[in-house]
């Protein structure tokens, strides 16, 4: 167990990352915007259309916090990167993101838990503008890295409330196509478990498998459109935990149920009905 | 008639362009590398699969050369831009093109044609290795400019010869997406006619029409695949007449038919069997 329950509160170095117009574009075309109707989603698809303003998709600082993120898993101590899989993803957007600009970025470990068989490694990513300091995201996220607990520790707060058990009130179905990660992946996440056939064999995949944060930007698509009418201004949080791999071609359905406190309970799952992103939270923003 | 008839020996100022990987494997995806099989064009679609070496789609160099060949057009002479459309469009590939690089392009107007309604503006674009002067491509494009003929010059050679009359010696079918323009277009051609109904609709068309250059990048992969064995160190030469404009979405019928001199003719058509891109001619290199 070479990993150290006592890193809680350690930091990566600051990041500073820019972004253009360019990138904004790659990215909404990476998780399907503008597949089914090329004309419906021109605002993240295109800058230059007459009487329509580029706008960025409020699951976008994902791709921009993924340095930082990278920087602090060292700090926890020596392990098994192949061990290491995605377990939950949020993202908090204090301010709509302009299609281009330079974001300052910082991942702090915020706890590790003891699960025995392994641990839950958490971490808090938050995105300043580079020139004024203003906040512009929080990313949370939380990795499970198998073999590495038994330390006596905490196990940490179990799984998160699941939907209602009634009908959703929104759904949106989305197709993923066969090539879907290898447009993704030019977003900036190169791991060949999603792209190398042979790779994803030795893994022990049937074949490359979807990265989860494409499931979750189809995921924030299908949030933003049912419930914010398109306007990344309402777009206040969403937070999910990744419960089965997708492959490329399956098709996504995004089941939302609003619930008590005015924010929205959601799930995403493929064509088989299997849950692939779990208990999903939306709030709006303000 | 405010074009010179007198330009033709013009040349644009030298263009130095790098691109890099990321640039390749983008523009393989913007003409459908990888659409209906992930694992079948690895090589022009990742840079890191086990034993797979990252190629160049030899279509590539129409992406290097199109800010040199932007900044000849000013040397013929003032005219309306919205009245030239891409006619012709050949490439030459001297040597199988590095993964990434930086070329050095220069166009030059190499005929100048008065078909009478209108001109004809040829022009070849060299690339040279930026490092070592080596030749890497020469493009060969022809565009059509409405309104600027007249002037009494030559009217130029007529429609290339046609492909024999007999059943095709190979036929490759791709279907294009109904987004596939919002994705060729990040590799550089940003004009409106291709992504915006509203600026298509003034434009005179029902939607927005696939970029000439994608339709001739699909068929340079049909051509790469089923006579090159996908090797582009085979691929020596491909020359087509865009003759209709392509909606995203539309199916491409690549025909090939081998001719006397050892060359290839060659034909696009669409899913109603109107041909695309006409007049086709390969070469294999050597």
């Amino acid at each position: 167990m070479p990993i150290d329950p006592g890193a809680v509160g350690a930091t990566s170095d600051k990041v500073e990352r820019s972004w253009t117009s360019t990138d904004c574009l790659l990215y909404a075309l990476g998780v399907g915007a503008g597949a089914t109707d090329a004309a419906a989603e021109l605002e993240y698809t295109t800058e230059n259309s007459l009487g329509v303003s580029q706008q960025v998709l409020p699951t976008f600082p994902v791709i921009l916090g993924i340095h930082a993120l990278r920087g602090v898993y060292p700090k926890i101590g020596p392990f098994d990167h192949a061990m290491l899989v995605h377990a939950e993803q949020s993202v908090m957007i204090h301010a709509p993101l302009p299609v281009e600009g330079r974001v300052s970025t910082q991942a702090t470990v915020s706890a590790m838990w003891d699960k025995g068989s392994g641990a839950v490694v958490t971490t808090d990513t938050t995105g300043l503008d580079a020139a004024t300091g203003q906040p512009l995201f929080t990313l949370g996220a939380s990795v499970f890295i198998r073999g590495e607990g038994g330390w006596g520790g905490d196990r940490g707060p179990g799984k998160p409330v699941d939907p209602p058990d009634r009908a959703a009130d929104h759904e949106v179905v989305y197709a993923t196509r066969i090539d879907q990660a290898l447009l993704y992946r030019l977003s900036g996440d190169r791991n060949p478990l999603h792209s190398d056939p042979q790779y994803a064999a030795k893994a022990g995949f049937p074949g490359p498998i979807l990265h989860g944060l494409c499931t979750y930007g189809f995921t924030g698509r299908a949030l933003l459109g049912a419930l914010c009418e398109g306007d990344p201004a309402r777009f206040g949080a969403m937070s999910g935990r990744f419960s089965k791999p997708v492959m490329p071609g399956d098709t996504l359905t995004v089941s939302m149920w609003r619930i008590d406190n005015g924010d929205v309970a959601f799930r995403t799952a493929n064509q088989r009905g299997e849950t692939v992103l779990d208990a999903g939270r939306f709030s709006f923003a303000g």
